[in-house]
């Protein structure tokens, strides 16, 4: 690639970015989209275009967001989106602080000499189709053990210490937003409850209810409530899922059918019972439907006492009437052996993920080093079955396994576009199936929290991601072929990487661009939602739910954007001595997404969850361990240039060692736990115990009759009376 | 070694043992020696000779030793002790039923093969010195690939088995053996208190003990009882100490004086005031003795006051009413950062070590690393500085060096003497200091209480004595000469460890043998005791409290007894299939140290402290370390007789790892905390709270006027009167 052909993709992406920016300032004001744009806002039952902000003025989205405070996103998204902001700016920080220093003052020096043309190593950047232009501003032009890798090696400990100062401030900065957040003198069901899990076999003539009721009861005689035990919902959640569609279906059948009557015709509406609606006896709709609920509803309610009574589990929900005793039950060990009575805190209800609570001990424990080691697979070995894959289902293949294809492939620009992207087939549907595949195998590990598993499937993605984009394409096939150098001196990865590093800077200045004009174009103008909603509402929609559920807008996605952002994080810090140009691009990418996520989070984004910041620590692990992998590459490149002075970095890395390991000592435990200094300040109001009760009961087991009837064995009565004071 | 050299010293050895038993059985009988040989019963207020143990049969000891029951042990002595003996009998039921399979099974197989003759690799054996008829009943006399390997190798596996199952199940027992003492009905002052540590810097105005009483008082606001601020005791130590010297020569004086006066005599003792006695003007030592404790009385009171108002630190005591309160707290975080307010479990107030409490968090862990480092050092390295000075302490160097021993070391007896033991002077005195610099160093890691500063010593010692000791005799110069081979092959270290091991067998078994039978000879006859405490009481001792201080035997002391035990283990299992014979000399030494043990623990030890068996987990690891290194060993001696199917042998390894893992995630937390449903149980009586907090008050602190002038900030009383309930 060469420089025009760069700056023909920049220009590209740029005038894609413009378009998009247009299009969303002009689509954004109209009454009908306001679903789209402003979801978050009208779920809040406020006003979309509050402030005045529906003029025509296309920038004034930029002045809100950057005139909103924390504060503001916290009322509005919660802790966790905050905490992401802080992530934005830190990152932001690191990179503007870093450049401030890097390309005034590495840019000429660099500029000024003339290494390109003679060293001879460098000979393999320009045949990696390096243009020279850029080749100039970088590292690879300093001359072999030149005096000017100095500046380069000030530059390298100007990066470091720069993101430790950052990190740390932000860890700070985080653990006390945490703080106030628990803190807060409103009473959170959560903070009221532990989770129990392998409850040890109950004694004979005593069921589970009974046996958790006293354990607790006996170490927390002033402030247990009651508990709920687990049950397996499997069954009732199931019919429950029945009736709530048929439920949704006579809904949409009544719609259809009072729109039928308002057309004067008066059609009553019918469907087929059959497979699928496909096939079987035609009924009238409404009918049907009011039958299969009302037959439902019965069985439904057998269910929740069969379920209630006889399906319960080796897990409880405990209540406490006080938060510090919550705190500190969720601390402490209740049992002798560790594998019995494991109590942790409680997620929030709404997070809480029911089918894993009954998991045991030690198979929670196989789970997850299975779920490791099939990620380890993953992660390494993807390409072996995609290839295999790929060279299965090639046209001819095709064509030979499935003959009733032979018509359609036979078309014949059909079958160019086939077989242009018929071998790259398997790997995009791969790619895109992986956040899904990788969140299922979090799942599978046994959590019990929903934002405990998305940050576990966001870590998997970011390993994935880092060694395969990165690493992958950094070294490339190099690495193959000399994986026998490596077998002998493990760290001449290193070398290699730094060697083959200088040689990619082109690649990935376009891919960071790619990235946040298009990424965040598409992100802020919400094109594809407004697409799928508009056609949802036409042809589909009957009434408001169906209709909220095509707007509705969801959360952030952690899952995939953070472990994004680290690989942007990653690729720009590792550059950043090397070839300083590549930090604007860093800070534009940073300080857009800030922007417009600023914007998507005030407006769009509903969280599906607020786990008070826990995503942080990985955060600032992670961003570390990019500065680690910089700066071993660092240590690798120095090498490569000869530079006599080299093993003055050797500290570095060390200290970034040490300085996770402090920072995770310091605040990581706070992370972890709710402090007890946090858990004891006090209330605005007594807590309402039935209610906070009442909120972790899930839906399927939420019975319409006389609750008094209902609530026996798993959630029980029996001790209420005696227990609360 | 011939055989013959080999029986004469296991005669040797079983004759010693015989004499000291002779002599045991003689001296213990006798009225003036009782202090010597029952002073725990002594000490506990028993009779001596209860039971009629006073007779003339010299194995009396013995009948009480096997029909005591643990809890006999347990009353007598506490957990601790019988924890060790749980110990002792695990190893002993692995060696016995090991014993059971191999001896009958692999001797004759050993012993009906010729490999010695045939085997090519064996040949070093012999010339190692090894003698033949040892080396028939051992693995070396297998023939290469020999199918009868099978055996051996089920054997090995037999032995792993044998030793998961009985640990696990004692470890079991250990944990129940725990939770059952600490849930005894009986108040004891440390389950009401914690020890709080890290205080942040206090707000200006507020005194420390003010910063811990709110803080606590916030959020424990029911059971919060008081606080004790920890201060720097220094000097205050000091003046006690100079006082307490005075008063017992004081005492001292009087008894001399006393005694000269029935003599008739009435002269009044006198002493020098100058260094040590020795110069300086002469006085009456009642008259001095009486002037100087009035002087330090006073000095004293001062300093009491001084200290407790201006010397208190960033550490606290804390106490409450409640044992779960106690438990809860000492597992919680209390503040944001982790670093601040740590609260721990209170260690027993006499093994708590006042000087370490108020370091702090940061400077704890540096300590430590720093610690582990010189420990590591001294593992590796300690011969380098002993050859060195050796070489430099010759005769020939002293006398030009200290020119005044000169006619002293010229005296020809001296002479020979000194020439034969100079050279190992230096080894013998690191030797017999190491305990006791490792026991230092372990305490300057700040850790605040007694048992756990013998645990991390003896930990140490551990390590020290398996790696030089065994490893060191094994492998021996092999290693050094061949360090170039294991930088290339790491894994070649085992294998040369297996090559080496079936030469040293003898070595081993005459070390057993010398260790069980003089070492258990001079444990049970208490020689050396006995004549110092004679010595004492003829030539120094005065009067009673001196007497005391002469016979107080102490505790078992852990420190080097536990490592030099698993020395054995050690030992034992790693030769019990390779030369099977080792297992009664194994078993002999465990069932003669249990005996013997027995009977000291019962009649002669006085525990310092009570750890509630928190030694046993890290004899447990020992042990399956022991066991780790016995896998791999054999691992590599099958691979030196060239067995196919070795790799059989590949999983036992993994298998202990995973077998260390899974005790320590089951049992190991209820050994770091005390868990809730042991400390729920109730109490006989409501505890006195005041006596609680007194029993944690420093010998040097307390004051002999009136309670309530004294007890002001560091002890204070400032909120007794609003939260005692």
């Amino acid at each position: 690639m060469d420089f025009s052909s760069f700056l023909t993709s920049l220009g590209t992406s740029f005038v894609i970015f413009i378009v998009l920016m247009v299009l969303f300032a002009w689509l954004s004001t109209r009454q009908g989209n306001a679903v789209v744009y402003y979801p978050n806002r009208i779920v809040k039952g406020m006003e979309p275009w509050e402030g005045g902000s529906r003029t025509r003025n296309p920038f004034a989205w930029i002045k809100e967001a950057l005139s909103s405070s924390e504060q503001d996103v916290i009322n509005m998204s919660g802790i966790d989106t905050a905490v992401y902001f802080v992530f934005l700016s830190t990152v932001l920080g690191i990179l503007v602080l870093s450049g401030i220093v890097l390309l005034p003052v590495l840019l000429p020096i660099a500029a000024t000499d003339d290494g390109v043309k003679k060293n001879e190593h460098t000979s393999n950047t320009t045949s990696n189709g390096t243009f020279s232009d850029l080749d100039k501003l970088s590292m690879a032009n300093i001359e072999v053990k030149s005096p000017r890798l100095w500046a380069f090696l000030v530059a390298t400990y100007w990066v470091s210490v720069v993101t430790y100062f950052l990190t740390f401030k932000a860890y700070q900065h985080v653990s006390a937003l945490r703080a106030t957040a628990l803190m807060s003198n409103e009473v959170k069901p959560e903070q009221f409850a532990v989770l129990v899990r392998d409850l040890p076999n109950a004694t004979s003539g005593q069921t589970r209810k009974q046996q958790v009721d006293t354990y607790f009861k006996s170490i927390y005689p002033e402030t247990f409530y009651r508990s709920m035990v687990v049950t397996n919902n499997k069954e009732v959640d199931k019919i429950w899922g029945e009736l709530e569609g048929f439920k949704k279906k006579l809904a949409r059948a009544e719609a259809i059918y009072a729109l039928s009557q308002r057309n004067g015709q008066g059609t009553r509406p019918t469907n087929r019972t059959g497979f699928l609606g496909l096939c079987g006896k035609k009924v009238d709709s409404i009918e049907y439907y009011n039958e299969k609920i009302k037959e439902l509803t019965q069985k439904l309610e057998a269910e929740q006492k069969v379920t209630l009574r006889e399906k319960q589990q080796g897990s409880a929900l405990v209540f406490f009437t006080s938060r510090v005793t919550a705190a500190l039950a969720a601390q402490s060990l209740h049992a002798q052996m560790v594998d019995n009575w494991t109590v942790t805190e409680a997620p929030e209800p709404r997070q809480l993920i029911w089918s894993n609570l009954a998991i045991k001990f030690y198979d929670r424990i196989i789970r997850q080093y299975v779920v490791y080691i099939v990620v380890f697979l993953t992660i390494v070995f993807y390409m072996i079955p995609i290839t295999f894959i790929s060279a299965v289902t090639t046209l001819k293949n095709l064509r030979k396994l499935l003959p009733f294809l032979k018509p359609i492939v036979d078309i014949a620009a059909l079958k160019t576009v086939l077989e242009a992207y018929l071998p790259q087939l398997a790997l995009i549907i791969f790619l895109a199936l992986l956040p899904k595949f990788l969140f299922f195998l979090s799942k599978t590990e046994g959590i019990p929290s929903g934002s405990h598993v998305i940050r576990a499937a966001s870590g998997k993605y970011f390993y994935f991601i880092v060694f395969n984009v990165f690493i992958g394409v950094t070294i490339g096939g190099t690495l193959i072929a000399s994986i026998k150098t490596i077998e002998e001196k493990p760290n001449s990865v290193f070398d290699m990487l730094a060697k083959s590093l200088p040689g990619n800077a082109t690649f990935f200045l376009t891919f960071v661009a790619l990235k946040f004009f298009v990424g965040y174009g598409l992100e802020l103008s919400r094109i594809v939602p407004l697409i799928i909603y508009h056609l949802k509402r036409k042809y589909l929609c009957k009434n408001e739910a169906e209709l909220r559920e095509a707007w509705f807008p969801g959360d952030i996605n952690y899952v995939t954007r953070v472990p994004s952002d680290m690989l942007i994080v990653t690729i720009v810090l590792c550059y950043s001595v090397i070839a300083p140009v590549i930090i604007p691009f860093g800070v534009l990418y940073f300080a857009l997404g800030w922007l417009v996520l600023r914007n998507q989070a005030l407006k769009v984004y509903v969280p599906a969850y607020e786990s008070y910041g826990r995503m942080w620590p990985h955060m600032q692990t992670r961003i570390i361990s990019a500065l680690f992998l910089y700066q071993v590459t660092m240590l690798g490149y120095f090498g490569v240039m000869r530079f006599y002075y080299t093993p003055i970095l050797v500290p570095l890395p060390i200290l970034s060692l040490v300085f996770v390991i402090v920072c995770r000592k310091k605040f990581y435990g706070a992370f972890c736990h709710t402090v007890l200094e946090v858990a004891s300040q006090e209330l605005k109001e007594t807590p309402h115990m039935e209610q906070i009760f009442k909120s972790f009961i899930p839906p399927s087991l939420i019975s319409n009759k006389q609750e008094d009837e209902h609530f026996e064995d798993a959630l029980s009565q029996v001790s209420r009376s005696e227990s609360s004071v």
